[in-house]
Order: structure tokens, then C-alpha cells, then sequence
């Protein structure tokens, strides 16, 4: 089970609206190596998961890196409302993706850059520990790949923030399934980093993660499970030395950014004043502060 | 964000292998109204949600029930695997789903009880927070005809009691939808209830759930969000006419099943006492402690 | 059975050629809430109906709204049709959607506004009487939505004649699914009309078809079958309080646009005067009279 | 626009439940070579007609057979909804198709003999009449072999009655196809008759339709449009050398085989008389009969 | 099996960036009547081909057919990759088709003009040779139409090498299959030659190909099977009156175009120079010589 | 280009007929990591190979991996056909996989043990040569896992040939990529062989391929092309230590096995003599012998 609290791992600044690029960035939501893959991998691999009592380093490693997996799929949920923010529904439709208008409202929708539905067929759990570890770092290359490649072809503040710090994650994702399967085999795929060759150093939206060691650091998503992670996640980080480690709590987040009505597709309403006015009803009713009254104070 | 926890919403039960049970069952994963789709309709609604301020009770109705789902497909998955547990490869091939063998090591799949993979097309979000609300409770409806009919065909004491406690669970957000639309639009759909027109005090695996309140009780899962459900699902529950209530926190949950090791699926592996020698050897350097002491004792 | 005549419901003006806008439309034939949708759900709902004798009124409904859905089809495919009319081959391979000329030869095709064929996993039919009324007005208004959507983000004149039709005649349908579900359960769902919440009587297109009370008027698309639907659609209409009417036989309709050969997609031929002659051959052995001479004169 | 009618082409016999035989039968609606296919492609092919006017024979030629199409899936739907009925709910997903069971309540459903849907990709629609003639052909082609594999590995009466309706209507409209390809080009694809090679008159089931001379009547499906087919459905029938004809009107036809409720996957509810008694108080108030009453009497 | 060589059958020149244009031709590798499909066909029909031995000159000829088509995907691989050198991946993603940067690197993928993935539904293959023979003139006929629409869409240079090559050799196996038909049926499908009807000699890129004999030869791509074709290919060319010829050895063929490193989608790398180095030692240990060296003389 | 013989890699011994495990062994045909997406990746790969002159050694690896793999989908498909004759058609439907009855007569498709097809989407080309190759890995990896399951699960004799070949000639291409990915990074992934961790000596029918070094053995497929392999594929083999070695040409290989007719599916005909006899006149005609006058004899 999870608790969910309203908040985003990355701050999402706001810009001018672009259509073309919130239609790419869904490469990054919906993509055979987008965020929606590397949480439902490993949700399922933890679901499969067999001798959990033998084995329990690598399910807990599995299941708390799917925990962070979902705080993924929210920041490029928010990544690409905040960019179909202000758009005009013609303008959606004529150059971007028509079914960001015509279906989502302005609003992000679980398939890839080329509109092509997310699909459970890109789910691998054959079972086998060490054919998951091998899968997964494979996973979280292509997923490298994509947000690099989103990173060159994007130039929308919110893009940049979402995908500098979907590289710094990710590569921590990475770098944990590589020795895992080291820890397991003996086989150094660390040696192969950065996979792709680009070294995140290079990328400024990522620096401001470097600094604060998010690279070499494991959160652990969890109340107070996922304990043995360390036994896993541990030795040097492949690219800078540095020792890796396990962080619990997870840092803070971040407010989700704000998503004003869009009439022209009708999100939240044609007429959103007038449900809006019903919510402060019932806000009111259930002992909640009036917003309307605060604001015009 | 999300904090994972290692609890189920519900004791999963061992039993005799059914692998055609376990396919059945995997319509309630990856099937059009199956968990993954109400886990991933409320999740990306969540995501593009216009209006999030002012309309605060119905986003936090809808994230909040998000959360919930993830439990759900939890529950499914570990009943599936429970299913799969001690069937030789050989019948799972024959005379269930191949891909239950071939493909996931025992372990469930997302996809529907045909094989065929869940998809992002299943997720319905428009932006029109009246529509929406409309869909959950079709969607819902839809949920709780395909739980009642997995509970008529397969007998698997897991299966009867993920699907006793999966239609207790749904029911609730079906009212929760049902009253966030009347709230809106006075339209009364809870007149309809039960839909299907089974009552729930009928099935006995749903009792025990009824008795201690869970079918009145909206839980909120998270550390300490979505406290303006409040304003929404409130009244009387429309077929027992008991007050509805808002829980916090969600009950403790059960310990995930067992799932022991498969060795004919590779299951974590070909040799699964080489692995595990692994892995405790990495435990006890990370201090805990010796399961194999332990145990010898 | 079906008697197909060569008429269509509304008449469809032409216009400068709009391959994007032609590739907007394709939404409202192969999208999830297209009329293949609408047609095709009611169509095999019909077909699968149990209890047709007790419950004919209920069957009437749906089987004769099936009829009309096919003229749906037909419009919507005649309004793309027209509005390729003249659009070089490679102005819509490269702005518009490709296939409708590497595939289409500047025809419909049954797919949404992204290429994505439709599908049978759209079709929702439990067998459940009122499951599948309640899903028929949810699938009414998600048609609803993309109509709306489509009229506001395409400008071309078929594309408008369109959809002020199919939002006036949906909108009948919407009404005699909530009647129906009001009927059985006495859920009161018109209480949320209009949904989306856009009153009708703003959008120009469909102000004619108000003036003629086609909103309140369900046709019987039908020799002299489904007579029983006046059991069911009757009372007020919801937005305007006009008693609800059903008619017998259904208005004439108009005449099918002129859809010229296009030479650079070779429909009918590269060289269309020659299979033309040869049809006309065919026509003056037949005992039908020379359009060529008619033309000459 | 079209007219429906509520017979069938065809008289569905009833026999004992046959959930594998059912699904099997799917094939001829949901296939790439069933009546959904052959339904849409000529549907589709008939909105996107250019040349209507110089052309008017073959654009009658496909519309007409669309029209009798639409039949052809009632017939199989009527088929496998009869093939269901009786079957315990248990029975059609351990042996049959899970979809019959847990989505279609013992109902068809738009999907092949394994249970994929079927999808837009089967339409072919290319502009170039040439080439869609080419293609009509070799879809009735495949059809035919489709519904005599069904024929040979199905026992049911229903699913044998209804295969020699088809393997005979069908065979018309190979006839057309061809002999409308050979007036446009002088190619003489009937030369090759039978396809596959099995003479139609082998089949018991086909005899009676032989006998009434329906293997050479096109009939014209429509109030009174579609006359010039007969400028291109002539000639000799390539098997037998009997004159082709059109008929107008076409035969009566049968009525719809009872499909009594099936209260297991609750169709048309859990307690279908609770709301067959609603229908019937509705009956009465629109001034139907009481059939209560009447079998009573 | 097969010997795979490092030839094209066609030139394909290089030209300005068109990343527009190279979507497009991908209609010919990953579209229903693309190169994967009469690859795909004819490789599958020979695997199922039963009575090989009474039927030999059929399975010859279908064998060695397939074999030519691995050729003509490499050809409109080449071609595609060679469209996209130069291009911006920027570009690529927000005029041409996404995949072709975020997934591909700037190379071909197995899918259609839209994006569509190849489906291995586009296989037909029923065991039935007739039938298969006319598939296989169907799909050839759909496959020269798809050319020809490429041609008169797109203008870069190795889009039109290409084309011109495809729609000469792809007549060759049109007129194949319907001269196989023939002699098995009598139906004389040539009659309908071209089709579509436009004459190949009044395409351009065509006439080198014409005049070396292309259009009436049929290569034997094999060491020294599949003899008997001759048994089939023969007689009269539909369009010239030239009598068909089995030739063998296939004409040599053409090198590869270049492919130059594209550094902003890291193919071969993002700093190819270093693994280019690691590749040139390689190859000096294993005795090849050094190519720096060879390009610094 | 290539060049096709009449040969496989493998013989193909008979057995009885075995639907259901025809069924299983399609997921070695089309399944994710079946053979037809091991020939497609390496082939589009080396389509968009960036880079092909100073990555010699890297491009005729990937190259004629892709050439070998050709004669997988050819033994796969041997197999499947090998395993249907003698079934009936009615047993196939009911029990195995009904599209080998309704579709394929008896035949393979494209398609994977559950009927869905396999799909492009299931190619994997970056573009960067490091990434490929630690795709190609774990696709090698996850097809070796697929063959050993369906070795454990399936009894038929040519089910297990083809299994004990493909396990030993994947084994290759595993140790290639391996040591490809090796010697440009210095991952040392050989260190986790087996995986699946179980040593391929213990299978019976992969031990007369490994008597005769098929195991340390790369062949190059091609007349004389791809040379440069040399330079990768060498050094010890990760499990037994022997010297890698290339050889060429490969062996000879084996006849194809005999598919006689099955006249419940039409393959090759309903009633095959009488297109038997028309091919022995056409292979008379051509100078070949008569068949009928050899076996008289």
C-alpha cells in the first residue's frame, strides 16, 4: 500500500505554451522507456517477486525504487499541463498533439511522443532475479537515452527542470541495478557509465542536483520499510568515486504548479466559476476557510 | 509523491495451484475496468487536474482514491501469484495462460484475462471535472460487475477473498463518485444502487468487511493530504443509509503472502540456495542479522 | 436486416480543401467517442440482448439508435470526404495525416484524429441491462465532448454543418439513455444536462436543427420496427422542458456532396475518363440513360 | 441512411450450449475475413466513392452489398449469443473465452476467434476502384475459407445453419467482385471458382439456399436506390451457368431467436424480473398490451 | 538459411535533410502493403508450404521471392537513414516523426507513415496456394500503388532512386503471382496490367531499369536453389509483350551509402571518435590495416 | 541483399501431432524475445548503422548475426508446421491455438504463444553502438530464457531439436554481445554466464551441437562479406574456456522436413492432386523430370 502526499520532486517552472514540445515530452510518460515503464517493471517485479524472505536486499531495493517511480510519472504530469497551459485548443490540434485538445484537455495522457498508447506488453518480470537486474539496467539506459534526447530537442523551462532531474534519478536507478547485479555476479557493468556517454556534469539543469549529492543517493519512499536496501546500494559511485548512500526521509518536494482553467476544452468546466462556487459551498460547510473571502481580503 | 509500505489491504489466502484460475483473475490486473485502470485513471486525472485551488475537495477525492488503487493492484498481484504457486510449468502452459509460464515466472502480468495487455488508451481524462466524475462512476460500475463475476467462476480461496474485499473497497469509491456528481449537478445516480443489483451483504466474503465498516469508510491514504474529502463524501451511504465517514489513518494491513521459490520457471532462479547465500552474506555485512542462524535454531 | 438508402441526414456544404482539419474530424468517426463508437455499441448490445420480450421497450431503443448511428458514420465520412476535395496529395502527406493519401486516396478512414484504427475493445456490452444504459449515456457524453471540441478547433464549413448535427441529434440520444436509466433505477442523471455544460442553443450550427425540434425528437430509423420506444423516451426534455416526441418516418434527408475524381491519389483511376466510359457502356446496356448525352444537351 | 428491420437473414436454430464452439465462431465477426471486415470495407469504401455520378453502378455495386453486410453480423451475432445461452458461466471461462463470460454476458463481442478485437486496420479503402474491386474479391475469398473452416470444426446447428447462409451469400458477392473486375479490365477471376475449391453444393447446410436460387440473386438491400447494380451484376454464375439476377425487395427473413436471461453473468440483470415488470408497466401506459396477461390466458 | 551480402540492389543518392519525406517512405517499410510485408508473406508461406515436393515450382518461386524482399527493406532502409543525415534532431521531432530522433537515432524503424508499428497481422497465410496467390497479387497491387504515391509525394533524391527501383521490381513479382494463378486457374488477372493503371515507362526513375531488362527478369537470389521457377515465370510480359527470363546470379549491386556519425542523438555515440578508435585497434590486432593510417596518406 | 538456400540449421525430427504445444513453441516465433525480433533488431540496426567504415568490426557483427537468425525463423517455423500435420482441425480449434486451423492451415504465424502478433515496436535501435549492444545482450538473454521454458514445458521431439539448437546457437550471439560490449567498455557481463544460470551441457539435445563446437563457433552467413567479425568474437569462452573461433562457410545444414497435404484445411488444396498434376505438366515442360513416372517406378 502507499501513501500519497501533494507533492512533486521537482519544481516545474511555467513558460510560454508549447504544444509540439508537451507532445514530446510524453515520449518521457508514455515511451517504451518512459516513466510509466520504469515504475510498472518494478511494481510488478515486486508483485512476482519469489523467495522475498531469502532475498530480501534486492525486493526491497525493487519495491522502493518503484515507490519513487510513481513521483515520476507525477512530474511529467505536471511537466506537460504546465506546458499545454495557455494554448489555444486550435492551436493543440493544428501543430501539437490533437489529442492533447480533443481528448485530455490540456492535460497529459499515459501514451508516448507519437501518441501511441502505453501498453502492459512493456512490462519484463520473467521471475528470474538475475535476468530482472539485467533487464531493469537495460530499462534505465533507454531511459537515459530519452530524457537526454527530450533534453536536446526541448527547449521549455519546465522540460529542462523535468528532464535535468529525471537524468540525476535516473542515473541513481541505474547505477543501483548495475550493482546489484555486480553484487550478484561479478559482472562490472558500472564500467560501461555514463551510459549514454554524455556525463550529467555537462548538463546544467542537472548541476543543481549534483550538488546537493542527489546522484550518489538512494531515497528511501517508505514510512519505514525497505531497510535492507543498504545492503545493496552501497561501494563507490561509478562516475565520481563518491560513496553512495541511503537517504530516508525523502527530501520535501515541491508544490505542484498551478493549472488555471482552460475553457476552450472545457477543463475544469465551460464555466468553471460556477462549480467552483459549489466547491467553496461545500468547503465551507465541512468547516474549511472560505477562499473567496481571503482573496478579497 | 508517495511513501510505498510492505502491507496488503487484505490476508491472501494459500490454496491448492489454479492456473486457470489465475488467468481469470488477471482480468481484474489489465482489463478494461481492472485495477491498473482505476489506479490509472484517477492517477492521471490527478495529474491534469485545472483548477486544483479552488476546486480543492473533488482533487483531493480523486488523488486520494488514486492512492488506494495501488493497493489494489497489490492485492491482485499477490493473489495471482499465490494462485501460481506450486502448478507445475508444464499445466500453466497447457490448460491456463502460457505467458503465466513462458513470461512471468509465476507471476502476474498486466494484462486482461485474454492475454492481452493493458493499455493507456483505457484511461479516460478530459478535463471536464463533470465528465470525469461521470466516467469513475461507470468506471467503477464496470469494476464491480467484472469483481462479482470473478468471484461466480473461480472458486481459489485467494480469489474469493481479493474479490469479497475489492467489491466492499470499490463500492466505496462508486458512492464517493456517485455523491461528488450530485454535489455538482443533483443528478441522484446512487439511486441505482446496487449496480450490479447484487446486494453485498449476499456474498460472504464481503461480511467481514461490512462488519467492521469498511463499505461506509473512505480511507485517506496519505501522511496527512486530502483532508478536504470531507467536503464530498459525506451523507448517507446509499444502501444501508449509514453515515458516511472519512478514516485516518488506513488500517494496518496484512503481511504479503509467502511465495516461495519455482524452480521450473527459474523462479528467482535455476539454483535458488546460490542466490540467497548471496544475499545473506550482504546482510550480515549490512548488520542484519543471519536468517540462517536463525532458522537453525 | 437494413435497408441502406442513398440519402444523408444533413447536408454537407463544401469548401476550401482542409487536410488538417479533415484529420481533426477523423476523431468523431474513429476515436473512442467516434459514431463507429456509437454505432457499433449499440449494435452489438442488439445483438446480444437477453430477454428481448420482456424488455422491448428497452431493445427498441437500442436497436433503432443503432440505425440512426449508421447515418452518423456516413456524415461523418462524407464531411471528411469533402473536405479533401482538391488538396494535393502532398500537402496532406505533409500537414495533414498521411494516410489519407498513401492509404486513403483523400477518403475517410476508420480512425481517430492520431491514425490509431478503431477498435472493437471500444464496444462495452455486459449483457447487464442497465450497466450498459448507464454506459451509453457516459459514451454520449464523451461523443458530446469531442463534437464540441472538434467544432471549436476546426473552421472549415462541413466540419461545422457536422458537428451542429451530431450535437443536436447526440444530444437526443444522451436524453433517451438518461430516461431510460431514470425509468429503471429512478436516478435522475438529466439533472447534469447539458454535459458538457455548453447550453446548445449557443452554436449557431445547431440552431436550425433546434428550430425543426430535432432535439426533441427520437426517429424511427425502421420500415415499421421498434415501435415500443415511446414507452421509454417520453417526459420533458431536460434543458428545455418540451414534452419529448417520436417520429415516424424519419426526415428524407439530403443528397450525398459531389466527390470528384482526385488524379494524384488515382481514385477512381489515374485515368478516370476511361472507367468512366466503360460505365457508361455498362449503363446504356443496362436500359439507364447516357449521362453523356444528358450532359451534351 | 439506413432502415433496420428486426428479422434475420437467416433461421438460427438452438441446440446445447457450446461455449469453444462460440468462440471459435468469433472468427466470422471480429476476423480480418469476417462480416465486420466486410461490412466496413465496403461501408468505407462507399463514403469515400469518387465519381459517384460517372461511376454510379459500382458505387451502387459496393454500397448495396455494405447494406446486406450489416446483416451478416446480426446473423452471427444472433449465432453466437445463441451458442452461449445455457452455458454455466464457470464453463465458458475454463474451456470456452473468458471475454464471453467476464465482458460480453454470454454475448458477442467485436473480437476473432482468439479474442483480439477487430480493428480499423482491416479496412481497406485506397480510392482507386480498380484496386478495391481487387481487394473485395480476395476479402470474400478469404471470408469463404474462414466460414467453411468454421463449418468443418464446428458442430453446433446454429453455427452450421449459419455458415451455409454465409458460405452461399458470400459466394454472391464473390461473384460480383469479380464480375465487376472483369468489366472494368476483362481479367476473368471467376475461372477461378470455387475459392477455396470446395463445390458450394457439397454443403448440406447451403442446399436450401441453392435451391431457392439465392447463390445467383444480388439482392437490393434499400427502399428503392442502388438500381444500376444490374448494369454490372450479369452474365453467368461461374460455377453453375445460371443467370445472375437482382431482386428487389429481398426476402422477408426470419425472427430473432429467444435469448432468455442468464441471470449468472446477470443479463439483463441479477433479477431480470424485477425489471421486466417496469417494462411491462411502461408497456401499458403506452398503450402495448400486457404479455403478462396474454401467458396468463 | 541465407548468405547475406553487403550490397543494395539500388543507388541511393544522398540529398538535403527531409525528415518529412523520410516519415513518409516509411510507409514502405512498416505499412500493411510496405517491404516488411511481402517480406514477411512470402518468408511464412514458405514455412508452412505443404506438398513442397508435388509443388515445387510454387514454393520455389514464393521462396525466392522472399528472398529478394530482405533486399528491398534494406534498400528502404538505407534510404530512409539516408534522409535523415543532417538533419537537426530539433527538426526531426517537430516537423518529421519523433521516433525517428527520440527512438531511432536518426535510422529507419519497422513502422508505418503514421508511426504504426509492423504487425505480424499483416501476415496472410492460409495454406490454401490459390488463395495465397491471389493474396500475394493483392498485396502486390497494394504495395505498387503505395509506391507510387511515395513517388508522387516526396521529392529527395533517394526517396525517387528508390521508388523507381521498388515499383519496377515489385511489378515483376506482380505479374509473377498472376501468372502463377493463371496456369492454375485460367483466370487471367494480367489482363487488369498496370495497376494502378499508370504505364511504369512514364516514370522516370523507372526507365534505367526498364532498360536494362529489370521489368520482365527474374532473379534467382539464391546459390543455387529454387530452380524450377522457370516452370512459372514465363511467357509474355502483361504491359510489353517481352518475354519473361529467369536470370542467375542477381545483378551485384551497389555499396551502402554512407551514414555519417549524428552526434545530437549519440549514433554511433556521443564522442565517436573514441569508440572509433577502440574499433581501428581491433581491427590492427586481428590483422586488418590501420584506416587512419590508409586516410592520412 | 541476400541469397537464400533450401536448408536448415537443425533437422527436424516428426512426432506426433501436438496442437497445444505448437502453440507454446510460437513463442519462439513471435513472441517479445522470439526469433523474429532477434532477426529484426540486428537487421534494422545494421540498416542505421552510423559510423559503418571506422566500426567495421562492430557493423559485420550485428550484420551477420542478423543473417543467422533468418535460419531461426526458418527451424521455428519447420517446427510449428512439423507439429500440426496430422491434427485434426477440429482438435486444433478446441484445444491448441484456433488461428493454426482458421488462419494458417496448419501452418506457423507470425505470432506469440498467446496469438498476438509480433510487432516492430518490439525493435530496439538507438543509433548508439554501446546501447545497442547492451540491448542485443538482454534480448539474447531473455530468448534463451524463453527456449529453455518452452524446452521444460513441451515433449514433442521437434520442439526439443530445435530447442537444443536454438539454446546453443543464442548462446553464441549472447557470448558475442557480451564480449562486443567488453571490448569497447570493459564490462565484463561474460561473468554472469549461464543466464539463465543453467549450464547448457545439462540439456540432452544441445550436447551433439556442443560435441561438434557449435557453442564456441560464430558462422558467417554470407558468401564473403562481414570478415572484420574476427576482431570482436575472440578470447575464451565465459564457460568453458574454450577459444572463440569464426567459421566459414557454415554448415551445410539439414533437408527441410515434409509437410504433406492437409485437406481439412484446403493446404494446398481441398483436393491437392488435381494442382499436384498441373504442376507436374509445368515441371515437364521446363525440362525437369516427372515426379509421377520416378515414383511409379
Amino acid at each position: 500500500m502507499i501513501l500519497r502526499y501533494d507533492r512533486l520532486g521537482v519544481e516545474i517552472p511555467s513558460g510560454d505554451p508549447d504544444p509540439a514540445g508537451a507532445a514530446a515530452v510524453q515520449e518521457l510518460m508514455g515511451g517504451r522507456f518512459g516513466e510509466m515503464s520504469t515504475l510498472m517493471n518494478y511494481t510488478m517485479q515486486s508483485f512476482s517477486f519469489r523467495g522475498r524472505k531469502e532475498l530480501r536486499p534486492f525486493y526491497d531495493l525493487i519495491a522502493n525504487i518503484a515507490a519513487e517511480e510513481y513521483g515520476h510519472i507525477e512530474a511529467v504530469g505536471a511537466t506537460i499541463t504546465t506546458m499545454l497551459t495557455g494554448a489555444s485548443a486550435r492551436d493543440v490540434v493544428a501543430q501539437g498533439s490533437p489529442a492533447h485538445a480533443l481528448k485530455a484537455g490540456k492535460g497529459v495522457l499515459p501514451v508516448d511522443s507519437g501518441g501511441t498508447p502505453w501498453t502492459g506488453d512493456y512490462v519484463f518480470s520473467s521471475g528470474d532475479l538475475v535476468e530482472n537486474l539485467t533487464h531493469n539496467y537495460f530499462l534505465e539506459t533507454g531511459a537515459r537515452n530519452g530524457k537526454l534526447k527530450v533534453y536536446e530537442t526541448v527547449d521549455h523551462p519546465a522540460a529542462r527542470a523535468l528532464t535535468g532531474y529525471l537524468i540525476v534519478r535516473g542515473g541513481v536507478h541505474q547505477v543501483a541495478y548495475a550493482r546489484a547485479l555486480e553484487l550478484l555476479t561479478g559482472a562490472n557493468l558500472t564500467k560501461a557509465f555514463p551510459m549514454p556517454r554524455i556525463p550529467t556534469r555537462k548538463i546544467p539543469e542537472c548541476r543543481p542536483h549534483l550538488e546537493r549529492g542527489s546522484h550518489f543517493t538512494l531515497y528511501r519512499f517508505t514510512p519505514e520499510d525497505y531497510k535492507e536496501v543498504v545492503a545493496v546500494f552501497k561501494g563507490e559511485h561509478p562516475e565520481t568515486g563518491e560513496e553512495l548512500r541511503v537517504a530516508h526521509p525523502a527530501p520535501e518536494g515541491f508544490a505542484w504548479p498551478e493549472a488555471p482553467s482552460e475553457e476552450d476544452v472545457f477543463a475544469p468546466d465551460y464555466a468553471p466559476d460556477e462549480i467552483a462556487e459549489i466547491a467553496q459551498r461545500l468547503r465551507c460547510e465541512a468547516g474549511f476557510d472560505d477562499l473567496t473571502v481571503r482573496r478579497a481580503a
